[in-house]
């Protein structure tokens, strides 16, 4: 039996926050709302030129099994920090949260890593990844119990732009299905998927079992115009996949059926960032529980609307007392 | 003339906050809204107790001189930290904010402090104060040239719980008069004035030319039962004291004045923490250009009223697009 709900392999990142005008987007050549990586030059540069910020911890897989822990699940983490700060940081939030994490710091000289978040006033948020000893993931961090031990594999897009890590991908895919657990994968970011479109779809076709992703990253992947094209083409794809339309809800597809699931009420959206990590939690929570996927769905929502309606991509409450 | 309208001393602090229960205060032993100087050990034990938490810049001098560079005012930060990320975190964003700080970071092994501040749900703070590298401030820090370039030199009094920082005080204090500019003090704490009234009153009588406190401290500095025999005491000490009395707003005294300052109305106070330090914000902006005591009085109400209406003890908002 396994001992773990859910066991990610992600970006260890503590988040950097600091309030800034679009006129700072521009003149930093920043996308707004996009996922950049940077490199320490760049980093430095940037950190330089922000307002006073705020650190807490991130990295979009970590937020969705600090959401599979609050609603009562189990949940593991792998992903590298080193022996500073922000490691210990990072590390004591993530267990503080009931999340698995054993990795010990890792040497080399790359400090950990960080995303420097500018948030505009439009409450969007840009985000530069500075991915330090993170970036040096590879296959040998896979802890082989721990991937064996979960009952779903959850693994993040946004480690596709590392090479070493896509290997790290495909080698924890295959424990997880040497053992006959499932395996996860969530899309993170269309500028992403952009990026490694061919890589991204390899690995959908032969290894994802369960999809997550919203409706501009799925057109992006199969490089189509309308949704529904989108939606018929994973189906062919993938087994299950879970995708998120902002406040239209979701829309959950396997080869037999089409679920739609609304999106939970909110009395007032303060800060998207997050929805996608804790509609995941929800959905897997739930799936890892043996409920309906339209159950899994319902999870979802109800995790996404919660961590909306605040500032900050993990949420304030205890899931669990929600459901 | 001088460069600089307010140079301070103080403990160089990251917050790092985190909600808990009353129970969680009983389980180890603090006491409620007190701040305490805790050593490694401890603060390793209550930093792994502690629930997830939020990283951002404090230190109540720090927090009074980002007042006053909000405000418009020049302001230098005297204070220690390591080379290491809370460190640069504390660095980045008091430069920011605008204040002067060149510290070269301290060698020796000691990180740099920080505070593990434990929010309870009647959103009192409790504060547990590693001081790291900053317990290791001692006279030979201060830089005379910023010391004797500032209008007004500023000092905290939670600074007196080391004694090498009670020689800094005095050489501070001696730099300032030889260069004919005023010495302030805050309080700080009235457990801290506890330990070291002694210290305290002698530090008050000889050196101290603006005195800042609330009511609670002055009585304890004291030993008086009442504000009105505190405040006497008080101007027979010192020319110049700016006290602060929660919701009942101010009292400034001088041998010859009294006068008394509303506080400013707040629709909602939601964390009371730094209203004492933005208060000596908007009075020393206020001295430093010379305006009235009353005025000064008034700019410190508008600037501890900003403070408390949200979470966080430096101002969210430009001071100065307020008076």
């Amino acid at each position: 039996m396994s001992r773990i709900d859910v066991v990610a392999i992600g970006n260890a990142l503590v988040d950097v926050l600091s309030n800034e005008s679009h006129e700072f987007l521009e003149a930093h050549h920043l996308v707004p709302g996009a996922m950049e990586l940077i490199d320490t030059t760049r980093a430095e540069q940037l950190y330089a030129a922000m307002g006073p910020a705020v650190e807490i911890s991130g990295g979009s897989a970590a937020n969705t099994l600090v959401g599979v822990a609050s609603l009562g699940g189990s949940a593991a983490f792998i992903g590298r920090v080193a022996d500073d700060e922000l490691g210990a940081v990072f590390g004591h939030d993530i267990r503080a949260a009931g999340v698995d994490f054993r990795a010990k710091p890792a040497g080399g000289g790359e400090p950990s890593g960080r995303c420097l978040i500018v948030v505009t006033p439009d409450a969007q948020r840009t985000m530069n990844t500075y991915l330090g000893v993170g970036s040096l993931l590879c296959p040998p961090d896979l802890d082989e119990a721990t991937v064996a031990g979960g009952k779903v594999l959850y693994m993040e897009g946004y480690l596709y732009d590392r090479p070493a890590a896509k290997e790290a991908f495909r080698a924890a895919a295959k424990i997880a299905h040497a053992h006959h657990r499932q395996v996860s994968l969530t899309l993170s970011d269309s500028f992403c998927v952009d990026r490694h479109r061919d890589d991204f779809r390899r690995l959908v076709a032969d290894e994802v079992d369960i999809l997550f992703g919203n409706d501009e990253e799925l057109k992006s992947l199969y490089e189509v115009e309308s949704f529904g094209e989108a939606l018929a083409a994973v189906r062919d794809d993938c087994a299950l996949a879970a995708i998120t339309c902002g406040p239209q809800g979701s829309v959950i597809v396997t080869a037999e059926e089409v679920i739609k699931v609304a999106a939970e009420p909110v009395e007032r959206v303060l800060d998207t960032t997050g929805a996608g990590d804790l509609f995941a939690s929800g959905f897997l929570y739930g799936h890892t529980h043996g409920l309906s996927l339209a159950e899994c769905g319902r999870l979802g929502s109800i995790a996404a609307a919660e961590v909306i309606s605040h500032v900050g991509a993990r949420p304030l409450v205890e899931l669990r007392t929600l459901i």
